[in-house]
């Protein structure tokens, strides 16, 4: 098919001020997705933003990934300076992914529910959304729908990817599973696959979610009602595993709220889950967090090496002392199957208070490692 | 008021076999429990067990207290060998409480649901069940009625008190509150007050159990309803916390579970909270995890010190390098202030892969330590 752009085309302002996010139809019924588990899904559309400009020779595009519950609006600003992306520190003019040198594609996920077709999405075999009729996928799925958006860009190999949680393990996947595509990948707050606590998270967050009155098997959307509670709940739970006990320890303490009963980190993550469910489907945390359980590129680790040892990518690990989510010695697993696979890899641990969200913060010895990665 | 027996009188088997469960009425309208926030409670009822024989210098008795979700059945069963107390590794003849020497108590908390007067039962304010008019209480209210429940079996001086988690935290608030009663206090896994985090995880079960459809403000008595969603869900969340990472990664790891999506970890779980709500009550719950974040027996470190050194209580802290609930951190601050007051105390931290339960577990230094401390 033509890759149909089916939303508006405006450029990135300078300095990325105003960027609008696009749509494109990737896929159709002429040329469906072929999923990992041997289902087709069509349409296929794909939410985007682009942020710098595409050199003549098509080589310094970078690739940013993101994680569970991101979207494609990484950078920049929709005219509105007070909605920036969820990845400003890390993109725009002389930041570590430079826009003054990198065309960088941020593109919502496949399954996602902020533009790209996902549970929420209309099907076409029932006339109603997917629900949980939308097909199984996993991370090469995403990988596969990301490189077909670059192929309708114009880009056949892209110069890196980069993502933090299940952003990273993306890039890493691409590797694996297309070796010599990526000239550098750059994986933060990663592990090779999940852990059993890992799991058990998510399993309770998706009880939540699936158990909330208004869940209706997923079929909920146009009923007026939603599982809000039970994605608030999901979210506040997951938000605790984001962040360090000495950082929830440094900014609230024993404080109590004021006029109530309680503490005030209870009006901190009841904020955190009444905001999430206002922008976020449930169904889509559903199908996304089975996507991080299903990732493991290492369980035929042979298999892995000798396809890595083969594409020659440039690795860059980053993990942060405090994340206790993805903690650094997922990294180190990482690192050691890339090493003996001959792989240029460097594994940097950094000293952060934050736990796993540090890799959406301003930290500096870690913006500083990828800029010189990527330079 | 003369404290009446409510129930059966049953005495232990040899060996604790059969073990009933007795309930007294402690306070009454005559005399009703005065609580720590002014307000008053009548009646109140306690269900206790008793293991071994009051000494004829009623010097020998150690209260067993327990923590969030136990009951006052710590030892032997009910006839039904597969109803093992949930201290049995602690508790019996030859065990680290040795019922060959000593008498032991153990009560259902004040604010309990497993027979103790709580927020399911009876206010006579109203005709119905308290639900969330049950008063406010504290870990200090929780002594009073362990007290009580002595002074009723005619036992003015306990020789020791003993507990984990929220069980360790009566017995220091014991011997904080009332210098000069306890010979020794046994704290296993615990901290002077609660972190941000532990606040945290408490907040999201909360939430989960008071947003569930069937709460109803917490007058689900009766309806035929109960919020078992919500409980099952925090009780699934708390679970994770009890146990350390490498233990379930070591008991589950990525195993599939048979004939369904998913992993094996989750059935553990949902199996977890299954259970869970057949033997809890939601309100309960709610209530216990106020009073665990209460729990603040140094807030005033000078003044708590002071009457330490008065009292002479014997310390024992015990804490297990994996228990991320209560890590070892927490009873070495609760170590320091004791030693600052001059007490006795020594604090053992204890190699044990399973957390914070492990202090439920047979984990054989643990015992060990115990013994030779009651010894």
């Amino acid at each position: 098919m033509s890759h149909q752009a089916l939303g508006t085309d405006t450029r990135p302002a300078p300095g990325l001020g105003r960027v609008a996010t696009q749509l494109i139809r990737l896929y159709d019924d002429a040329e469906p997705l072929l999923l990992t588990g041997g289902e087709t899904l069509a349409p296929v559309d794909v939410a985007y933003e682009t942020y710098g400009e595409l050199s003549p020779a098509r080589d310094n595009a970078v690739v940013v990934c993101h994680a569970l519950t991101g979207d494609a609006h990484a950078a920049g600003h929709h005219g509105d300076p007070a909605a920036q992306g969820w990845w400003d520190t890390m993109i725009g003019p002389g930041r570590p992914v430079d826009t003054d040198r990198f065309f960088v594609v941020s593109a919502n996920l496949l399954g996602g529910c902020r533009g790209t077709t996902g549970p929420s999405s209309h099907d076409p075999r029932t006339g109603t959304p997917y629900g949980l009729r939308f097909p199984a996928f996993t991370v090469s799925d995403l990988v596969t729908v990301q490189r077909r958006l670059l192929h309708a860009l114009g880009i056949e190999r892209p110069y890196a990817a980069i993502g933090g949680s299940l952003g990273g393990m993306q890039a890493l996947q691409w590797a694996v599973d297309h070796p010599g595509e990526l000239a550098k990948a750059v994986l933060v707050g990663v592990a090779p696959r999940l852990s059993a606590q890992n799991i058990a998270f998510s399993a309770v967050a998706r009880a939540s979610i699936t158990r909330d009155e208004h869940f209706a098997g997923g079929d909920y959307y146009g009923t007026g009602r939603a599982p809000a509670t039970g994605l608030a709940v999901a979210r506040m739970l997951a938000h605790i595993t984001y962040v360090s006990d000495q950082a929830l320890e440094r900014k609230f303490g024993r404080a109590r709220r004021a006029g109530g009963e309680g503490f005030e980190v209870e009006s901190y993550l009841e904020h955190q889950g009444a905001k999430f469910v206002e922008r976020f489907d449930a169904n889509t945390y559903l199908y996304l967090t089975r996507v991080m359980e299903s990732f493991d590129p290492f369980a035929d680790e042979a298999a892995a090496a000798a396809r890595l040892r083969s594409g020659g990518t440039g690795f860059l690990l980053v993990s942060f002392d405090s994340d206790w989510r993805f903690p650094p010695a997922g990294a180190r697993e990482i690192e050691r199957v890339l090493h003996a696979a001959g792989s240029s890899v460097r594994h940097e641990q950094i000293a952060s208070p934050w736990g796993h969200d540090s890799f959406l913060l301003p930290v500096p010895e870690y913006l500083d490692v990828v800029t010189k990665f990527l330079r």
